[in-house]
C-alpha cells in the first residue's frame, strides 16, 4: 500500500542523510541534532502530561489555576507505570516517521497503556477528528480527561476505540504475533511493536519470537519488536528484567534477532536517553531496509546469521540459509519514568509501586495533592499548550500527518483497506451428486481444491493458517496452487515449502489465530484451520477478537473488516486412535456465549454444502464464523442446487429421507446438525420406514446452528411460525447434534414444542474407538435413534417391544463386530439410500 | 520421599564413580563399559520391537512363522515417528537409575509416544502387574499388541491408563511445565522430560524454559529437559531442528540452561550414539548433582552463570545471584530410526513421512509385508525374549526395580504418595456476623488469613499459583506467612521475594495451571487464584486434566489426587475501569460441559461461605472445583454455623431476606448465585415488600450450582420433590446469576416450574462501568429485578404500571448518578437491611 505523502513540508527532523550517518558512527546521537530531540521530548512531556492528565483530572486541564482537590476525580482509576515508556517510544517513532515518510503501525502490547495512545492521538489531532466533542482546545482537554475509566467513557487500555489500535490491551501475550500478522503482504509497512516484560512471560509471547521464521523479507514488511524492560508488572519483578543483559542477549539471539541495548542509566538524564534511543531506532530500521534490499535486489539472495558479537554477518556467511536477523530493541527504563521518586517515604517510581496511581488518596492529603500539582508542572504544561489548549504549533509540526499518523494509519482500520476477495465459482468446484447417500467424497478434500483456486485468484491478501494440520484435515490439494511459507533452512526433502506461500504452518494454535488476527485487522482475508478438540487452545484469543468485533461493528468510523473463520475437522466423531484428548465438541459452546450480531456457527452436512457455507462466510465482513466439517470420504447428500438452496435457509425439510404424507404432519421428527449425525439420522428414518412402513417420518437438517434461535435473539433465528412449521407443535422430536446436547435445548428451549424435544450428542464418551463404536458409546447411532423415535411414538405403543428388540439385536451386532474386527462392520459403513430401493 | 531400594543386587553399570570419570574426560564415553552399552542396546530393540508389534501386529507376536497378511492389523493406526528416540532415551535412563538409584520421573512430551511408554512398561513388568491378562508371555504379548489403538483398547498416546504417566499425549504444549511441577518439592527426583520439535513450537513450552526462575535447588528437585529434534512434525519440519546449533545453543543458554548436544550423525553406527548419550546423561546428572550440593551445602550460597563456552561459570563468578544454569540435553536423532529407511523409493526414515505408519497397505502389497517383516526382524526378537516370551534375564537385569522403574514410580501415581492437607480451623477464620447485610468484609482477603495458615500448617506439600495476582485478588494475607519463590536476581526493593516459597507468581496463566496439575498429579495440593475472564486462557488444559481425572477415576490402581481448585476473582460485575476485555464468565459453562463426576462450582455469597466453600475443597479428592468469589467489601450475610449449614446444604431458603407466611406458598421466588447477584436479589425482594408489604417473597441462595440440576445427571443434584420445594411448581421465579443466564435454563429445564423460571445474568455489556452501571446495563440491578417479579405475578396486574413506575424513576436516578459522578449512589451501596427497619 503507498499512502499519500501527507507530512508537513517543513518537516525536516531525522532525515535519511543524517540517519544513515548515525548508523555509521555507531549509537553517539549525532545523527538527531539536538533541536529535533528537544522537540521530541516536548512532545514526549505533552503525552506524559496528558495521560497524568486522564488518570487524575476532572477539571482545571492546563492548571490555568492552582489544582485544588475538587478538580481530581473521585476514583482514581487507571495505570500509570507503563505509560511514560510507551509515550517515549511513540515520540521517537514519530520522529523517523516524519522523517522518512515511513509507513508505521503501532502495536501496544502492554495491558494498560491506554493513556498514552489516546495521548498521542489527541496530539496528532485524530481523536478530535474522530471524536468532534474531544477538540484541540481547553474544553475538549477537559472532556478527554474526564471520559477516561469513567462509566460509558473509555477504558484504560488500548481498545476498539482507540484510534490506531489493533490490539486490546486486557488479556497479554498476542502483541507480536498481532505485528507479524499485520506485516505478512505489507512490504512497506514496519509494525512497531511495543512488547512489556510482563507480557514477555506469556507462553504465547514466548512462543511469538519464532514468527520470524515465517515472514518473507522480499513480500512482507517488517516487524520491530521493542521489548520494553521497566521490571514490573503489578506486584513482581519480570523474568526478564531479571536476567543480565548477556543472558538477555543471547536468548533472542537464540530466537534469531539482532538485540540493539538501550538502557536508561539516569532517569534524570532524559536527553541522554534521547539521543540514545534516537540512534539505535535508526540504526535498527537502517537495518530492516538492508535486509530487504538485500533479499529483493537479488532474488535467489543472500540470507543472514547473527555473529557472536550480536551484528549481522551476511557478508561473511551468504552461504547460510539461517533465518534473517532482523533487529529489535531492549529498552530498560523506570517503570513510572517521570513520575513521582517516592510517595510517603516509599520508592514509586522504577518500582512496581508505579503500576497503577502512584498517589493516591488526594482528596483526603493535601501533601498528596501538593505531589500531584508538582507532577503535572513538572511537565511545564505553559510551554506545551497554547492559551486555547491545543498542542503548541512548533511541537505539533515534528509529527507526521494524514495518514503516515500511526493513530490514523489505515493499517489500523483495515477495513479502509480492505479488497473484495475473488470468489472462485461455485459451480466449478461442487461435485456431482446423482441421487443422495450414494457416493463417498471427503468435503474437506474437496474444498481443497476450491482454496487452491481461492489463493491464485487473490495472491497477495488470503492466508490460510493451520497448526501442522491442513494436510491432515484434507486440504492438501491447495498445495496445488502455493506453498507453506518457511524462512529457515530448507532441505531436499521438503514439499510444498518456499520462501512465500499462503499456507502458514506452525504448531502453535496462539501464533495462528494470533498472525490471522492481525492479518485480517489491517484489512484482508484468511482462515484458520485446526483440529475441532484443540482449537480449545484459543478459546480466549476468539474472546478478545469476539468482543472487538461487537465494539468496532459500533463505531462508524471503523470500517468492516473481513471475517475471521475457523475450519474445523478432525471432529470428535471420528477420532479412531487419538482418542479421548482429542475429543471435544464444545468450542461451539463457547462461541455462542458471544454476541449474536458477531458470532456465525455452520455445520455443514456434506461436501457441497461445506462448499457454499465456505463461500459464504468468505465473502462475509465483522463476523467470527466456525465451520464444522468432516475430512474423512463422507457420503454427498445435496446437488450443487440443492445445497445452495439449503444453505441458504440454513435449515430445512429433507424429502428425500423422509417418509410423509402430503398435507398430514409427521409422526416423528428426526432433526439433525453435523455430518455424522445427519448420516444417523437419515439411517433411522429408514430403518424406521423399513420396520413400519406406514410410519410418517420427517427429516430435517440444519446447517446454520443459530436458525434455531429465536430471531429475537439472533439475526439468523427462525420465527416462532416457522420453527413450529417444521418441527411441529405437538409430535416428538428426536435429534441428533454434533456436540453437547444440551446446547440444542438452550437454542430451543422457548419453543412451542420444545417438551417434546429429545436431543442426542456427544456426552464425553469413548477413548480409543471406531466411528460406529463412537456413535454407539453417546447412544447418537441409527439404531438407537430409531428406538428413540419408536418409544416416544404413541401409536406404536403396542408394537414397541418387537420393533426395539430387533433393532437392540442389529445395533448389538454391528457393536460386536466393531470390537472382535476392529473396525465397523458394511452394515453401518455401506449405505443404501437412493434410486435402488 | 525416600523409595525403597529393591534395584536388583547384581547390578552395577553405569555407577556413579566411572559416571565422575566421564564428566572429567569429556564425552569420550569412557564411562559406561561396552557390555552395558550392548545391554541398553537391547533394551532399546525390544522396546522398538514392541512398538512396532504394536502399530502393526495382531498375531504371531513373535514371529515364530512367517508374517502372514493375516497377523497384520486391518486398520493401521498410531505412531512411529517419535518412538524409537523415546524408547532410546528410556533405555538409557534406566541404566543411570539402576546404577545410581536415582529417583526419576519420565515425562513424555512427543505427543503419540504411547506404544514406547507401553512397551517399556511391559518390559519393566509393571505393566503385566496391573493389567494381569497382559502378562509376560507370548499370549500376554499378542494382547498388548492387539489392544493398542483397537476399540476399547488403549490409545497411541500416553494416558492415565499407562503405567508411569502423569502428561496425556494429545494436546502438545505442557509437558515442561508438568515436569517443573513434579519437582517443586521433591528434592530427591530428577523428572527427565523429553520435549518433540513439534510441541517446542507451542507458545506454552516456549514460556515453560522460564520456570527455572521458579525452582528452588535447595528443597526442590531438578528438571532435565531432553528436547529431541527429529526434524518433523506431522508434514512439516519444525522450528527448532532447522535451526544452526549455535543459535540454538544461545537460545537455551539464554533461558539460563546448559546444552549439551547429541546428535546421531550416523543412524546405522547405534553403538557411537549410546556412547555419546550415555557420557552426556552421565555428565547432567553429575552437573544437577553439583548445582544441588553446592547450594544446599551453603545456605547464602553459591548461583551461577551460563559461561559464554556453554558451561557452568560457577567457579569465577560466585557474586552473580542469576538462575542457576542446569544441565539440558538436545538429541539431534532421525525421525522413525531404525525404521524402514525407503517406502516405495521414498525416504521415510529421518522424514515426516515416518510421523504415523511408514509402511500402508499391507494386505494388497506384498512387497511391504515383506519389508515389515524384514523390518520386525532387524530387531532379531529372538534374541531379545525367552522360548515362553518374556525378556530375557539379562536384559531385565539392568532395568531398576520395584518403585524405582519409571513405569511403577509413585511419583506417577501421586494418591500413594498424598498425605492428607493440615486445614485450619474453620471457626478462627470465620468472621463475626451479628445481622445479615450491614457490614462489608472482602471475602478474599479473609480467604487470604486462613491460606496463610494452610501454608503454615503444611509448609512442603502446598502451592498457591497466582498470574502475578495474588495481591490484585486480594490474596496478600497469605505473605505473612510465606514468600513468592524467585530464583532470579533479588532487589532491596523487592518484597515478599525469597529464593523459597509457597506462593508462586508469574504472568502465565499456562505456567500456573501446567506447574499445578504436575504439583497435584504427583501427589501434593494446591490452587490456582485467577482473574476470571483470563482462566480461559488454560479452557484446554482444564479439559485434558478433567478427561484425565475422568479415565483415572476408573482405573482402580491409581489412587485418588488432590482436586484442582480455582480460585476466580476481580469476576465481571466489579471490573470498573478495566471493562469490557476483563469480562467473561463463561469458564463456568466450560467446566460444566466435562463429567459431572469431575466438575464441581461454588459462587460463596460472602465472606464465611467463601470460607466453608475452600475448607470443602481442599479436603476434596478427584475433583476440579471452581469457586468464584468477589475481592472487593462485600457485605456478609451468614455466620460461621450458618455458613457452614447452607454450604453444607449448597442451596437454600434465606428466610432473613424473605417475605413469607408460614405453611403458604410464596407469591414469587428470587433466587440466586453469585455475590453481586445475591446483594441484587436481596435488595429486590427488600424493595418489593417496601412496595406491597403484604406480597410473600422468597429469597433462594445457591452456593452448589451443581444442586440446580437433577440428581440423575449430578451427584450433587437435587431431587425434583425437593427442587419443586424450593422453587414451587407454579410460581414466577425471577433469578439473579452471576454468569451467562442460559447455564440456568440448561441446569434447569427438566424441572417442574422451568416454565415460570426468568434468569437474569450477564448478557455481554459494559465497557468502562462502575458496578451498579454494570448490574444496570445487564438488567440484574434490585430495581429491575424487583420490576421483573411484579411483572409476573398475576395479583398484582391491576397495581403493575403504579410499583412499575416508582422503580423505574429510583432506577432512573441512581443510573444518573453513576454518570455524572463517576460513581455509584450511596442507595445503592449502602444497605440497610439487618435489625434496625
Amino acid at each position: 500500500m503507498a499512502i499519500e505523502d501527507q507530512t508537513h513540508a517543513g518537516n525536516g527532523s531525522g532525515g535519511s542523510p543524517s540517519t544513515l550517518d548515525a548508523t555509521q558512527t555507531g549509537k553517539a546521537g549525532s545523527g538527531t541534532d539536538e533541536h529535533t530531540l528537544e522537540m521530541v521530548n516536548a512532545w514526549w512531556r505533552a503525552a506524559n502530561y496528558l495521560s497524568v492528565g486522564q488518570i487524575y483530572l476532572r477539571d482545571n486541564p492546563l492548571l490555568r489555576r492552582r489544582l485544588a482537590s475538587s478538580d481530581v476525580k473521585t476514583r482514581l482509576l487507571g495505570h500509570w507505570g507503563t505509560t511514560p515508556g510507551l509515550n517515549f517510544i511513540y515520540a521517537h517513532l514519530n520522529r523517523l516517521i516524519a522523517g522518512r515518510k515511513q509507513e508505521m503501525l503501532f502495536i501496544t502490547g502492554p495491558g494498560h497503556g491506554g493513556p498514552a495512545n489516546v495521548a498521542n492521538a489527541w496530539l496528532e489531532g485524530t481523536y478530535s477528528e474522530i471524536y468532534s466533542h474531544v477538540g484541540q482546545e481547553e474544553a475538549g482537554l477537559a472532556e478527554l480527561f474526564k471520559q477516561f475509566s469513567y462509566p460509558g467513557g473509555v477504558p484504560s487500555h488500548a481498545a476498539p476505540e482507540t484510534p490506531g489500535s489493533i490490539n486490546e490491551g486486557g488479556e497479554l501475550g498476542y502483541s507480536l504475533a498481532h505485528a507479524y500478522g499485520a506485516a505478512f503482504d505489507n512490504p512497506d509497512l514496519i509494525a512497531a511493536c511495543v512488547i512489556g516484560d510482563g507480557e514477555a512471560e506469556t507462553g504465547p509471547l514466548a512462543g511469538s519470537w519464532h514468527s520470524n521464521a515465517f515472514l518473507d523479507p522480499t513480500h512482507d514488511g517488517a516487524v520491530l519488536p521493542i521489548l520494553h524492560l521497566n521490571g514490573y508488572k503489578i506486584a513482581n519483578p519480570t523474568v526478564l528484567a531479571r536476567m543480565p543483559d548477556e543472558r538477555l542477549a543471547k536468548l533472542l539471539e537464540g530466537y534469531g534477532y539482532q538485540p540493539h541495548f538501550v538502557t536508561v542509566e539516569d532517569p534524570g538524564d532524559v536527553m541522554a536517553a534521547h539521543r540514545d534511543f534516537a540512534a539505535t531506532l535508526d540504526t535498527c530500521v537502517d537495518e530492516i531496509h538492508r535486509v530487504q534490499q538485500d533479499r529483493r535486489s537479488d532474488a535467489g539472495g543472500h540470507h543472514w546469521t547473527v555473529g557472536s558479537d550480536g551484528t549481522a554477518a551476511h557478508d561473511e556467511e551468504p552461504e547460510s540459509d539461517d533465518t534473517p536477523a532482523w533487529p529489535m530493541i531492549i529498552l530498560r527504563s523506570p517503570k513510572g519514568w517521570t513520575g513521582p521518586g517516592e510517595v510517603d517515604g516509599k520508592p514509586v517510581e522504577g518500582t512496581w509501586r508505579s503500576h497503577q496511581v502512584p498517589l493516591a488518596g488526594i482528596h483526603d492529603d493535601s501533601e498528596h495533592l501538593a505531589q500531584l500539582e508538582q507532577w503535572l508542572q513538572s511537565y511545564k504544561p505553559d510551554e506545551l499548550f497554547t492559551n486555547e489548549g491545543a498542542l503548541q504549533p512548533e511541537i505539533a509540526a515534528q509529527a507526521p500527518s494524514g495518514d503516515l499518523r500511526m493513530s490514523a494509519t489505515p493499517y489500523a482500520n483495515g477495513g479502509r483497506i480492505l479488497k473484495d476477495l475473488k470468489i472462485p465459482p461455485f459451480k466449478k468446484y461442487a461435485v456431482d451428486v446423482e441421487a443422495p447417500g450414494r457416493e463417498r467424497i471427503s468435503a474437506m478434500v474437496n474444498l481443497g481444491k476450491w482454496l487452491a483456486a481461492v489463493v491464485e485468484l487473490n495472491p497477495n491478501n488470503f492466508r490460510l493458517m493451520g497448526p501442522d494440520e491442513t494436510a491432515s484435515n484434507r486440504l492438501q490439494e491447495v498445495y496445488t496452487a502455493t506453498d507453506k511459507v518457511w524462512e529457515a533452512e530448507l532441505h531436499d526433502v521438503d514439499e510444498h515449502l518456499a520462501r512465500s506461500g499462503r499456507v502458514m504452518e506452525v504448531l502453535s494454535e496462539h501464533l495462528c489465530q494470533g498472525w490471522l488476527e492481525g492479518y485480517l485487522l489491517t484489512g484482508r482475508h484468511g482462515a484458520f484451520s485446526c483440529y475441532e478438540a484443540f482449537v480449545h487452545i484459543v478459546d480466549s484469543m476468539f474472546n478478545q477478537h469476539a468482543k472487538w468485533l461487537k465494539v468496532h461493528q459500533q463505531l462508524p468510523w471503523r470500517q468492516p473488516i473481513a471475517s475471521l473463520n475457523y475450519l474445523l475437522s478432525s471432529h470428535v466423531w471420528q477420532q479412531d486412535h487419538n482418542g479421548f484428548s482429542h475429543q471435544d465438541p464444545g468450542f461451539i459452546d463457547h462461541v455462542v456465549n458471544k454476541k449474536a450480531e458477531v458470532v456465525r456457527v455452520y455445520l455443514p452436512p456434506d461436501a457441497n454444502t461445506l462448499l457454499a457455507v465456505a463461500d459464504h462466510c468468505l465473502r462475509s465482513r465483522d463476523y467470527v464464523n466456525v465451520i464444522v466439517a468432516g475430512k474423512q470420504p463422507a457420503l454427498t447428500w445435496l446437488n450443487p442446487e440443492q445445497a445452495l438452496l439449503h444453505c441458504a435457509r440454513g435449515i430445512g425439510v429433507w424429502e428425500f429421507a423422509s417418509y410423509e404424507v402430503a398435507g398430514e404432519e409427521p409422526d416423528v421428527v428426526l432433526g439433525c446438525a453435523g455430518d455424522v449425525p445427519t448420516v444417523e439420522a437419515v439411517a433411522a428414518a429408514q430403518l424406521l420406514h423399513e420396520s413400519m412402513p406406514g410410519l410418517k417420518v420427517r427429516v430435517i437438517n440444519v446447517v446454520d446452528l443459530m436458525r434455531l434461535q429465536d430471531e429475537k435473539e439472533h439475526p439468523h433465528g427462525l420465527s416462532h411460525r416457522d420453527f413450529d412449521g417444521l418441527f411441529t407443535t405437538s409430535k416428538p422430536v428426536i435429534f441428533a447434534y454434533h456436540g453437547y446436547p444440551w446446547l440444542i435445548h438452550r437454542l430451543t428451549y422457548r419453543r412451542t414444542n420444545h417438551g417434546n424435544l429429545h436431543v442426542r450428542g456427544y456426552i464425553e464418551e469413548g477413548t480409543t474407538t471406531t466411528p460406529f463404536d463412537m456413535a454407539m458409546l453417546n447412544h447418537i447411532d441409527r439404531y438407537q435413534l430409531a428406538i428413540d423415535a419408536i418409544d416416544q411414538v404413541p401409536a406404536l405403543a403396542s408394537r414397541q417391544a418387537g420393533l426395539r428388540q430387533r433393532l437392540q439385536d442389529r445395533r448389538l451386532k454391528a457393536w460386536q463386530h466393531t470390537r472382535t474386527h476392529g473396525e465397523d462392520t458394511e452394515e453401518v459403513t455401506g449405505w443404501t439410500l437412493g434410486g435402488d430401493d
